[in-house]
């Protein structure tokens, strides 16, 4: 068994905690939260201790691993702690909203052989993964064009969007690490992008739709589609276009139920909304992917290199949207 | 050039009028109505001769073939007339609502070698064709189950229901023809009917709405569903399923647009309506299936025996449906 | 906390086992099973007592409830014993191949206020459960037609079939349950069966293709076609379809992708194979709708009557079969 | 009737005769083309007038408009002499590879109030013209995002490329058109463009798979994606998005029949193919508009205007592939 401490108890560390205490392989030895209340209440419920400090969590030999679900601005810290502490890692996405904090958190565990792992939850979503597979097996051939949708329900709050980092990096990061999955290397980047939805994201310099553009490195374009607000439910389709053909994995309702009326036939419900509904089972195969890669002490996957190439695109779409020319990504080294 | 003449200008007269003036290979040459002016429009716009009279019709020696789409009631005597004055027949269906004039037309002149095709249209439609192509070329595999859907959007006025011959024999009838084009010589009926959609057809001593089974020689097994009422447009649908899978054909709309909304996802519209619109090109595939048999001289497909078949297995659902049994059908011997 | 025992530790036995020991407001205590080390295997993976003896748990006065899922021949005594001891029993279907023993066991019990669920698992599936309650909500107006489609991927083995009852009562029986939940008390059977899958069907005096009709007191009319054997994958369906428009419930796979290339367009996988996959979720469902009713004490559904029910159209469908004729059902008193 | 001359008797100049030809309000008068056996075969199939020169169609009184489908580098001069002889001009796109001489033909004859349609046909299919229809309706909002797919099925010869202008000019300027139609003036053009087909597109420094973004006066962005080979045929698809829900105008096959078998279920015809097929009933709608809008006296649409900014887009595409840049579009002033 593997020891598993979750740090953060909000709306995903529980959903992480949860499936820890389930996993037949993994305990949940405890949980953190900034807030003692809320780390007591799960502890409670999940039959795990309620750690009183980070340190305590990390002084605890049977925890062999931690998942860091706390606010973003943590995460850098607790990675270099957690790693030099000697434990494993799972942390949410992102590693930081800045790109130099990441990289010199790399620099000073890199030596350390880190064992880290990064959340980019939709790798881990069968469709997703079973579209990969075939186009990895040569289903289609050769990649040539993707088509990357991805429109959130409703747009989050202004406090949230105002710490969030902007469209490209709390939103498109995911579609981004997509785009790397599929295709590998990225190096050229385009992205335009509007405000249509609210207001309120102009006035925060910030936009709520999306249109990017990709190169990868074997010459595929990669085509994704951002809004922060769809009337239909979270929308999220993969689309790839190869020599021999095209995959495309849909999206997800609570039903098979289709009405035909007098109005319309074959109607279907509207999508899963969000993201803990519609990747339910991709957050559980997760973490399941996270203990199996501690367990066989195989490389994890995504991993920290996995977050900065991500964060890195995100970069560069800003930096193309402000500047409107296409971005040329510089050849990645280490990590 | 097929020299060809049709007999009875309302809607489906019209329409195969149409067809036969656009037809490479064949010539409109005449068209004859019980109302003179209704012919002579017809015969204008078509550029073809309004005919007098039936006779003025079967007399003309540069009419080789007629296509009769005048009332039921008329079909016997005219096909026994048309063939006896040497010409080939196509015959909307059914040869008349009852089985003994139909037999008796046979006898009259079946040592004539008569050409006489009659019009089952679903057959000449292009998904039918493709399932039962498909079928028949082993798709599938033995055929063990099938499943003929036909719904009409509205029930026919009082006045056409009451010389309608019921709703076996004016609307399953081209169920029971798809059962024995898909599935061979069927040997057994049950039906079960329901007075559903409007008291007026229980008035009539009519149904709206049944459940049929049909057992077929091969021991394929069929259900047929029908109503006379749809409130989402003209549902005519096909599935077979065998030994290796299944096939299904399904509705046409006019537009292949999806709407996606806070209500509904992928909402289609609603079905094309009615048989003039669903079948628009079977009606043409069929006449030119007719001429094609003429000019190569090879037998007509559905033909007079196929009309027989049709109407004894209507009459055998009326029959089960009255006395709650399955009724076995007799072997059929000529035609 | 409801306590429960599993007795029976078979393939369901021990899903439902599984469940109860996950369940938030139910306690696994113990599973029996006819052969010892079975039970001692389950309990020791899901922290439960292994019974020595059914005395034994019928004994345990925090056994609150029994989960019947041992072989058939033992449902009738184990109700029986179960609910004198006071224990509330969910018990697998069929109550029993046969009616007199089934009638009779509830004569036993009847007096004592006894709370049985009968173990109709597809009435807790996301799909259907969302088109009935459509359905009812009025969606389509009321109810005219019915489809139902109910395919096995594959036959079980010749042992199985010999002590299954035969099609009607081992298979179809779900669907009479479906047909009765949909439309209520059905009036009139018939039924059409052929040994089209294997001629060991045939030797077995057992069908392996069936096609049903019903009619409901309501005046809908239903279809049920079933087979031992789908190529594609377990298949099941409910279309229906009323004065208002149609519902569909289909079929469900295990991804969402779709495969376009050279061959095909629009290619989805193959469906979810078993019962034990594709009604997965139900059964957690189904054992959760056990325990609320427990809990809420109110009465459960399905309940007993309504496996005697399923069990009489099962055999009014075999007598239809062997005589050719349709059968009307005799109003049902009690139960 | 509208008399009808059709200038160039290849493949797209002989569907339009045919459409002509059985036009009920127009009547095809003569046709001509550079090989006069062509002209003389295509007249005596559709009983017009083989012309022998331009000069003659021109004097032609009973000429009133002309059909331009001759090759692209007599397009201009066609336009000036038709519209100088006072015929209405329906002009196949484009109107030449370069934007000059097309601006300059306008020069010349937009003071003879040319009437002159341009043929993107397109804007006449039944699926993305109601897909228009719903959007000017409001049925999704305001539009914010559109996808358009356009994917051909196979690469057109060598020959054919040198003189093609390019994908851009050749194939994408129908989805600039599109663009246009869905969302009005375009302010802003990046474009990626890969060769990834077949090498001889690299050889004729031209593009096989493209990956452009535009950007509405509207607000609107727009992601169009082109390749030279598809292998499940020919691709054609849009999805508009706007704050109310998403509207698709999916692809077309030839039949509606589903293959479910043991290896995919649901699988579907592969695509119709080319656009002579798909755009079948476009083409006859595309003359039947330009017919009634003479008939009329209503503004063409599209006109030479369209015709002009599709190719301004095409260029901008081009110099946005070649610097890397996103070009914003200089104010349309006339036309």
């Amino acid at each position: 068994m593997i020891g598993v401490a979750v740090i953060g108890c909000g709306r995903i560390g529980r959903l992480h905690a949860q499936v820890l205490a389930r996993h037949a392989r993994a305990s949940l030895v405890a949980v953190f939260d900034a807030v003692a209340a809320v780390a007591a209440q799960i502890a409670g419920e999940l039959h795990a201790k309620a750690a009183a400090s980070i340190e305590e969590v990390l002084a605890d030999r049977s925890v062999h691993a931690v998942v860091i679900a706390s606010p973003t601005a943590t995460h850098v810290p607790l990675i270099g702690a957690a790693v030099k502490a000697g434990k494993a890692v799972f942390c949410e996405k992102p590693i930081d909203l800045n790109l130099e904090p990441a990289v010199a958190c790399w620099r000073e565990i890199a030596s350390l052989q880190p064992r880290v792992m990064l959340g980019f939850n939709r790798r881990f979503d069968a469709s997703f993964s079973a579209l990969r597979e075939r186009l990895q097996a040569g289903a289609i051939g050769k990649l040539e064009l993707a088509i990357i949708t991805s429109r959130d329900p409703a747009p989050p709050g202004a406090e949230y969007l105002k710490g969030s980092g902007g469209l490209f990096r709390d939103m498109s990061i995911h579609d981004f690490d997509m785009a790397r999955w599929l295709a590998g290397e990225i190096v050229e980047v385009h992205a335009l992008g509007a405000n249509l939805v609210d207001p309120l994201f102009g006035e925060l310099n910030d936009i709520d739709t999306s249109a990017i553009t990709l190169r990868a490195a074997s010459g595929a374009l990669l085509q994704i589609n951002n809004s922060r607000r769809c009337a239909y439910g979270y929308d999220q389709r993969i689309e790839v276009f190869g020599s021999k053909g095209m995959l495309q994995a849909h999206n997800q309702r609570a039903t098979s139920v289709e009405v035909w009326d007098a109005q319309h036939t074959a109607a279907q419900d509207v999508l899963v909304d969000f993201f803990m509904q519609r990747y339910r089972e991709a957050y559980a195969a997760e973490i399941d992917s996270f203990i199996s890669a501690l367990e066989r002490q195989v490389p994890m996957s995504p991993d920290f290199g996995d977050g900065l190439a991500a964060q890195r695109l995100a970069l560069a779409a800003e930096e193309s949207r402000r500047s409107g020319r296409a971005i040329r990504m510089a050849p990645v080294t280490t990590p």
